[in-house]
């Protein structure tokens, strides 16, 4: 069985929902694909290698394996893993891999498990793996869509397309969600008023966002980004690329846990090409409804 | 009469202090010398050139000079201006050219005012010249020393001595507090939070400059930066000069109403020889104690 899971994109307010601050996040049109067949022992192929049960290597697969086996106890299986997201790069490749695994281990088992049940189970893997996570990811791999969170409510961004480049500098989450706690444990006030602010972002993009208000979405882009550095997650290569961007008259910012990992911008046309011939890493991504499939 | 009164320097919290978050600043080291004798008609020299009353090139002294005239009826006088203050860069040279004047006018033509007087005339001024203003600067001007403003609570700072760097990038007060009022306009949620933030980046480091707690003091420098960024008073080049210094391990920020102007920076004693030689227009200033004074 093959099944299917999207990436995802922060538009806004990552880091601040870790702090209960609104963020506004939209499921993309790069899917994750995971075959599963019926096999005596557990093995794994994937772009990182060909391994058994593997936690170093294959983390959020081997977690999602032991998790599954908790309703199913199966003794192996052939999992095969094509990825249209790039990994470690704020895009939900993990989340997208775990989602992805666990309906194609459902429908290869016949488990029966529900969205929700897979949902809650790759949002345990999340966890297992990382330690923490406010289960956006494995969220939006299940469920597709575009949603202002922690609220979890709809948000309709129509045909919008956004700038992706990937820095090639790998973003690890975990890393950087504890660096802000532990800048934050040296500076609460000022790191809580930052989150506010970072909130308010969101808040105020939410309305651009429905009115399609490019000049508003611009300047919180903008604005955002600068508070993402103010918390610490920003780079000098990431500043460069960003402040070459606005050169040309794309708003950008950082999207996803930062210290590397992708950039989002939006701009005119032009400039958005012109960028895509400057940036080798740079592509196209729109918001996507359809969450966790099984394809064919 | 020949009066001198000091240049000032913002360490945290310009802008926010304008929307009556904490802010503190000190006196510097440089000073602007006015010496005044009697004379029939005006005449006033400085680098600016050699005019008469003269509101476009020499708004401050004209300016002062009217207000004086308010106590006592001159009718002309002999200003020559000599200062050690580069001018439009945020260290305050034209409270301190307008506080001098004042002095040296009042010892002249023996008008017997106190520097409370002098003060609320310099503040007079500023408002005249552009037309908003705290007063913070022409307070500096006239009775030096180090305060946590809107409150006015002195504070010591101690030994410290700061690198300045000027930008050689005029900086004008009244557009940039024009411009982030008008950001504000857009956006009040998002920018009173920042405003917020930076309030409370300048109550941390009131504690941080009082136990010489350096490495508090720089990352605060970082984050105060990023939020006057946010606030839209960076610049592309300013971008450029920060990240340079913070390679060599300087923490570095805007000084004043930014868009140009002078950087503050912090570091060890060989890293800012190091930036004193990469850029040119770099020098040393130390807190100074004394206010306006009369010379020799």
């Amino acid at each position: 069985m093959i099944a299917s899971a999207p990436g995802k994109l922060f538009l806004f307010g990552e880091h601040a929902v870790v702090y209960k601050k609104k963020a506004i996040v939209t499921a993309i049109n790069l899917r994750c694909f995971a075959k599963v067949s019926k096999r005596d022992e557990f093995r794994i192929s994937s772009p990182l290698g060909v391994t058994g049960l593997d936690f170093n290597i294959h983390p959020y697969i081997s977690h999602a394996i032991l998790r599954f086996r908790e309703v199913r106890d199966i003794r192996g299986a052939d999992i095969e893993i094509k990825s249209q997201i790039p990994p470690a790069s704020g895009l939900g490749s993990s989340s997208a891999v775990t989602v992805a695994v666990l309906k194609a281990l459902d429908a290869e088992f016949e488990a029966a498990l529900t969205n929700e049940e897979i949902y809650e189970m790759a949002r345990m893997v999340e966890l297992d793996v990382q330690g923490i996570g406010s289960g956006t990811d494995p969220f939006l791999s299940t469920y597709g869509g575009s949603w202002i969170i922690p609220d979890r409510s709809p948000l309709n961004l129509g045909k919008i397309h956004f700038l992706i480049i990937d820095s090639g500098i790998k973003s690890y989450t975990k890393e950087m969600v504890n660096g802000v706690a532990s800048l934050r444990e040296r500076y609460p006030e000022v790191i809580d008023a930052v989150m506010d602010a970072i909130g308010k972002v969101s808040e105020s993009a939410i309305p651009a966002l429905e009115n399609r208000d490019y000049d508003k979405i611009f300047d919180l882009f903008r604005i955002n980004q600068c508070l993402l550095k103010a918390i610490g997650v920003s780079r000098r290569e990431i500043d460069e690329m960003i402040a070459k961007l606005e050169e040309l008259g794309i708003s950008a910012k950082i999207t996803g846990a930062g210290g590397g990992g992708c950039i989002i911008g939006l701009g005119e046309k032009d400039a958005l090409t012109k960028a895509t011939e400057i940036f080798g890493n740079a592509f196209f991504v729109k918001p996507e409804k359809e969450g966790v499939r099984i394809e064919g």
